[in-house]
């Protein structure tokens, strides 16, 4: 019978902390999947493998239909490619039963999936039981970076993602860290206080903070270079009112 | 002149990364706050200290008026409290100048002074400037022993605080991390679902989950018991209206 590891590793082998390590040493090869031709998070993924020497197996990620990304069919879709991504796991895994890992951009806890495909694959029998390590989540990163308390002295911080930033503005909250922006749209909020960071970790990482309305050309453009320098940009932002 | 490394370190040694054991070995001390005789996080410092071969210097920590904690008080008081802190560092880092770190229990991001500090010693001239090296945070631990994503499918997750909790009720906030828990007030919330963890990452880790309404009595025993083990309680739970 197999067991699974899901390993937060935060932005980077920097990020790797002992327990992980240790965890990733006990694997007897870290599974990952392949988004195409050029994937930097499959190369990265291969570094941290490389210098704990566990092999990686990559296997192709199954297609996605985006033809419909914000309308009605796209729960479907996902829960479609999820499906075809949990069948393409179980059958390596059946093919190579052992302790597997899989490795967590960030940490297991915001914004991912690899907790849903371990609840499927132990539901269908492919895995006995799988354990989470945490990591350095992006969050954490951004806030050292920028040298920030999230909270305010005792207050509280609003995690959510660019799609529904509208509506916590409009629920009135005040401390939001906005993550999964496919494109920043800040209308509106030019007197915000903002602190934001893209390919935070990554060669190529930038930061802006300021107000709103006097950073918001300086952060697309850098958002821009950082997408440029890697291939991809992944940002996420604290949005804070004034 | 002096530099500061904030260090987070997560839950103990077992969460040190390897950019924080980098920057660790490359301080010439690190500086801790003495709490009292029994201080058990002084003694977790210790532990990361001795293992990367650290000396750490431990300074009394100034005393704090509790007297009027709820009151109208409280800000001044802390506020003088942390002010003597900061003067205590500023001296021994005059006597002792060099590459200085503080270890966060945690992250710096949430919930933690030692940024406020290291802006009080800058803009005192104590040091000349300080990084921030990011750690595992309770959320992401509590997260990965209940192997929960603390977002639902592309949902928010909003942090806070006991005190602040009936107020995030009351704003219709639905799925909340709760932190910095004096006692667990959750009258009127029994429908509702809870995952509960005690000094977690340390020895006596407890865990609880469940309705709110079968599981409290549950949590406050493990509560107890936690206390029991280490002296002391860390708790933090998430929340999810049904």
């Amino acid at each position: 019978m197999s067991r699974l590891h899901i390993l937060g590793v935060g932005m980077g082998p920097q990020h790797v902390t002992v327990e992980v390590a240790e965890a990733l040493r006990a694997c007897d090869y870290v599974l990952a999947a392949r988004k195409g031709a050029e994937d930097t998070l499959l190369a990265l993924r291969r570094t941290v493998c490389a210098s704990h020497g566990v092999e990686l197996v990559a296997i192709p990620d199954p297609e996605r239909d985006r033809s419909d990304s914000l309308g009605a069919a796209y729960p479907r879709a996902v829960r479609d490619w999820h499906d075809a991504r949990v069948e393409a796991y179980a059958d390596l895994i059946a093919a190579r039963p052992g302790t597997i890992g899989m490795l967590v951009w960030g940490d297991a806890s915001l914004y991912d999936s690899s907790i849903r495909i371990a609840e499927a694959l132990a539901a269908r029998g492919a895995i006995e039981e799988y354990r989470v390590w945490p990591g350095v989540s992006a969050p954490q990163l951004l806030a050292a970076r920028h040298r920030l308390v999230l909270n305010d002295v005792g207050g509280a911080v609003h995690v959510t993602t660019g799609r529904r930033l509208r509506a916590a503005v409009e629920a009135g909250l005040d401390n939001l860290v906005v993550m999964l922006n496919r494109r920043l749209e800040l209308d509106g909020l030019e007197d915000w206080s903002i602190w934001w960071g893209g390919n935070l970790g990554a060669p190529g990482e930038e930061l802006v903070a300021g107000r709103v309305g006097d950073v918001l050309p300086e952060i697309l453009a850098a958002r821009a270079r950082a997408r440029d320098a890697a291939g991809w940009v992944m940002d996420l932002y604290l949005l804070r009112r004034p």
